[in-house]
């Protein structure tokens, strides 16, 4: 399945890296952490980093009720998200081809928010496991108080595009005998060994889900 | 030297975290790879990543001279840029408490397209040094057709903020006895060992700067 190609999602410049399929943007969403998302306030642009997860067609993302940046995407009828996965510097001979290497999504959305509280444990629950899977079922959920100081908004998918590029350093021909150096470093995310918090008892070894996560990520 | 506190970048959510400090913040800039910066195109806001450089109170982007993404910025004469660093992912008994550990800018920002090659040649100077220190020494300059193929906008910095987090996982004292696991996992950006494009001869070593770039990254 594909995101229809509009005005909005159509990759422009290096066309033949865009990609339209819906598993391989979420796959990107999936992996990513943070997303970048573009609203309007006092009639200029924003942007700002937050937490998400995805079930399906829908992004969610919290915020508390006070929010400025909820408030505005909800007032902005429509947000337009970006997450980017670096993976490596592309180093040319030339100044000219220096480039990058990266996993890239764009979202244009329509914000919604979710009042009734069935509505937002569903989307908490896509954040939490998207932050760690399965952190949901080893957590404490939700109680009536926290939902109610919690706003929670789905952005439903209306298009998305995808620009990926995975290639080596490309210099021009006439380039290639200059005495300079020209290369790939692999950039890459990881995680670190888990710190238990101060009170949990040392002696109990890390629990599954974050040991699958570490190991994994 | 601190920026001024306007509407626009004063944190209100958070605000002990808030930073206005230039240095602190220059400091964010100059250790991120990619900028997420917003920009209104056909009255609707867009966020697209960029590879940047900056010199003082100046972000300098670059791209080609049809890009749609260059063209919106020179329109929309405001951006709003955002950088962030994910340094770990804070886990709490309570659903409610998860959180990260980041350190977080956003720039607002009067783009200025540079029109003289002198010019030019400083934000890409600053663009490519951003990408590995002293890169410029060690590649061609670029030749007049690239210069003149190549649009370079200079950001001045109208004002920005910073927002860091840094602490460890936080339970309400009424949680803290709950039998869930509760901790940090640290989460790093690194590179992994150059990998030499394939002309180049494999018996020459790594050049300095690309050695020292690896190991202090």
């Amino acid at each position: 399945m594909e995101y229809k190609k509009t005005t909005d999602n159509t990759v422009k410049r290096g066309a033949k890296r865009a990609q339209y399929n819906k598993e391989e943007i979420h796959k990107i969403l999936d992996k990513c952490n943070v997303c970048y998302i573009a609203f309007m306030f006092g009639g200029k642009p924003f942007v700002q980093p937050i937490n998400y997860g995805r079930k399906g067609e829908k992004i969610y993302i919290h915020g508390s009720l006070q929010n400025r940046m909820t408030s505005a995407i909800l007032n902005s009828k429509e947000v337009c998200l970006n997450v980017t996965i670096l993976d490596g510097m592309l180093l040319t001979r030339s100044a000219f081809h220096h480039s990058v290497n990266y996993r890239s999504v764009v979202i244009f959305g329509e914000p919604h928010e979710l009042l009734e509280n069935e509505d937002k444990l569903i989307g908490l629950k896509a954040i939490i496991n998207h932050f760690v899977p399965d952190r949901w079922n080893h957590c404490r959920k939700p109680n009536k108080n926290e939902l109610k100081a919690t706003r929670v908004i789905a952005i439903d998918i209306i298009n998305a595009s995808a620009k990926i590029k995975n290639a080596p350093p490309e210099d021009n021909p006439e380039d290639l005998d200059l005495d300079f150096w020209a290369g790939t470093i692999p950039v890459k995310t990881i995680c670190e060994m888990p710190v238990a918090e101060e009170k949990i008892d040392k002696s109990i070894p890390l629990p599954k889900h974050i040991k699958t996560f570490y190991e994994s990520y």
